[in-house]
């Protein structure tokens, strides 16, 4: 059982409206589209953008198979359109921002060029690859901001949506975390792996001491010995100092013990002390159970001894939201910029072809806002809040930086590969340059992002023209 | 890029217990595992048990590949141990429900019987792959609960967490989803597919007359068009109605218009009266936008005639829980039985090799309670609640039916595999059976489910043994 991310990994009305484009010559009109979400997950105040990689990867194998267009033909598809679909490439251009870069509502991440057809059929690969990985390393972001030095590790592939499981431990490490217990995606995408022991081998044995000495003989490099399968204080943690004395003497240490149920303060606490009256200072204490970026911040405010972290179902998910809202808005059509109006204003859409400067503050620090200008023109001088005209700001005298660079022409994959720890160090140096006021978890800050006054002006022209409104 | 369900689709910590196993002669030793969870998702008073045949097709292909066995070598395992899962196959048994069946907490869905190295090892893939389609087709279900004569579209692909789309498309049909955008899983599980158009395609045409022509041409045969790109009633509406008319001249007929913003009741019943008055009283309404159980309950409860709902990321996430807590237990090994105790003592483990009975009434209906027993004893003539034994009950006049059934022997698939559209019929079939007090969304009352008398007394024996309390 596989699964690939070939042409059907979409949505049928792209495979529908790329017949009605082909059949009448428009598939080979230009179009832009952008990616971008409106709304920041979890009450945040950023997010970091993941999955571009893989999305890169998987734009270029992307093709139909035969089977594919077997299926196709089941379904009524013209065989001049399917034709066409059995040489499909992608051979459109992208530009955005870099793996690991922070990002905030409505400014594009990516956009997209090349021809009708193309651009269309790619979308749904694109927002379930981006918006996902997106999510879950804002998420393990979180987590890792209020445990900067200790040791986070994912473990939730047991509760993860499917093999969604994959990309949620890919995205964790971007986000921060230092492992996964996934062994597929350790192996897949290099990530450190890590796991300890369950109830059930303990269980199996006679005796919980004898199941600690079994476990470490066969796994002495990175042994973790779960304790609280029967008692914590009076069974497990006693039986655990035995086993890591013994382990002194063939010249080994016993890596942590974890406690996972029960109050996790209390018995890291007790824990802590006993492992240290034994000697043992460098055994490790693990903590696991429903953990998520407000139990370890309660967990480290009550200065638990914790050192490492297994965090599972809530990372994986990206709980409570479990999804970003990332959308793929058409921007420009046959060279022309092109609006998508709503009622609802912040659904109204930002025409044209454009690029994001992140504005710097004097010591290096993210100012506090981006600014979203034509790709064809300078850097503007001035940017105007896109929904509250009443709102600008003179800029020109700010230091910036622009975000969009090149990451495939014509279909090549022009942007250097990065390692996923080169990511998640790129992902980290951004974040530290982001202001404390916008990573608290209550009422964080807003970040501006502004655009430039003829982007607003093609926007209000293009909205009066479809709606017969004038843009307030 | 592909994703494939090998041997370290799993945990590290099953594979480094295995290695304890495998080294200690324990690999051999017989265990028993059962899957269950603990609480129903979404507040709701039952789960719709899936993912069953995607399992089995999963075991029966469960290997090592090379790649993996090298990846292994290269994270320090042992030749000896390697040597061993290069051959490994799972020839273990797994007896239980039936895809489709509606089943409630505590009480085990599946049993898996085999050795202690393959039981464990395929651990972290059989929870991945039923504790999110469970989840998924609970979701589906409750969703076709409040429009049991109504289309519903799964369409959630472009936010599902990545490659969990897949799953989610399928659970969704056996929950009760008609249909469904994501086209790979239209074709992997012979799930019908759908779509309609984008706002993009409206903004790609000079006009929307001109768009909905030219989509109605290539795609006559399920032609949903998009109302509410510009304005609905004064622009999306008249020109679906142009168009209508003119595919009828060609013997056409327009299959629907849809509505994705604004107040979807509104909206959807002006646009009914437009229709109608046009004659087009054929024409069917589909109605999106963040839609879940609780709005199209409203929307109907308003008497909207809406005809179709596309369900997309509530449904494909499983929103708002996102995780079911299913969980793998031991409880038999080298034939005795065990348990897991536990402070919290519902989350004691009942052990033995069990069956499940559920009771029915006399009109053929559920009984209201389910019971548990061991496999090697009658049926019950009474049973207790599992952790409350002032509570109990007579059943032996009771009718009742066995809900387990062997599914794989000794790695060898023996249920016979049904079609996702008998799945999804047996599901609904049961689901008619659950009387309606379980399936409200407010305060739904419990379904009952008691252990049989010598479950009990194994479970309190065991209990005292390994905490050295008395059961309470």
């Amino acid at each position: 059982m596989q699964i690939k991310f070939t042409g059907t990994y979409t949505d049928l009305y792209q495979i529908a409206m790329g017949q009605a484009y082909f059949l009448n010559g428009y598939h080979q009109k230009s179009a832009v589209f952008d990616y971008f979400f409106r709304k920041i997950p979890f009450d945040g105040g950023y997010v970091v953008f993941a999955g571009l990689d893989i999305l890169l990867e998987a734009l270029e194998e992307f093709r139909f198979t035969y089977e594919e267009i077997e299926y196709l033909r089941s379904q009524g598809y013209r065989e001049e359109y399917l034709e066409y679909l059995k040489d499909f490439e992608f051979r459109g251009s992208i530009y955005g921002c870099r793996e690991g870069e922070i990002v905030f509502p409505t400014e594009p991440i990516l956009r997209i060029e090349g021809n009708l057809l193309e651009t269309q059929l790619v979308e749904t690969m694109l927002l379930n690859i981006l918006n996902f990985q997106s999510l879950i390393a804002t998420k393990a972001a979180r987590i890792r901001s209020v445990a900067p030095k200790k040791i986070i590790s994912e473990f939730g592939l047991r509760r993860a949506q499917g093999a969604g499981g994959l990309f949620a431990s890919r995205a964790a490490v971007i986000g921060g975390a230092d492992s996964t217990s996934n062994v597929l995606a350790g192996k897949m995408y290099g990530i450190p792996i890590s796991g300890t022991m369950a109830h059930s081998f303990v269980q199996i044995f006679d005796d919980e001491l004898t199941a600690f000495q079994t476990f470490a003989r066969a796994n002495p490099d990175a042994c973790v010995l779960l304790v609280d399968t029967y008692n914590t204080l009076k069974s497990g943690v006693p039986n655990a100092i035995k086993v890591a004395k013994e382990m002194e003497k063939r010249g080994q240490r016993l890596l942590g013990i974890r406690l996972d149920s029960g109050d996790l303060s209390y018995f890291a606490r007790k824990s802590r002390k006993m492992l240290d009256d034994a000697g043992l200072q460098y055994v490790k204490i693990a903590a696991s159970n429903q953990l998520d970026e407000y139990v370890v911040r309660s967990l480290l405010q009550q200065n638990a001894p914790i050192d490492i972290f297994g965090v599972g179902t809530n990372l994986a998910i990206g709980k409570p939201q479990g999804a970003l809202d990332g959308v793929y808005k058409l921007v420009m059509a046959d060279n022309m910029a092109r609006i998508k109006v709503s009622e609802n204003i912040q659904k109204t859409t930002l025409p044209g072809r454009k690029q994001v400067y992140r504005l710097i503050a004097e010591d290096g620090s993210f100012y506090g806002a981006d600014a979203i200008g034509l790709e064809d023109q300078e850097y503007p001088h001035k940017i105007i809040a896109p929904y509250d005209a009443h709102k600008s700001m003179q800029i020109e005298n700010i230091s910036y930086e622009p975000l969009f660079q090149p990451l495939i022409k014509n279909g090549e994959v022009v942007h250097e590969r990065k390692d996923l720890d080169s990511i998640k160090k790129y992902a980290a140096t951004r974040l530290a340059l982001l202001p404390p006021e916008y990573k608290r978890f209550e009422n964080p800050h807003g970040y501006k992002v502004g655009i430039s006054p003829d982007i607003k002006q093609t926007r209000d022209e293009l909205f009066q023209k479809y709606s017969g409104k004038k843009m307030s």
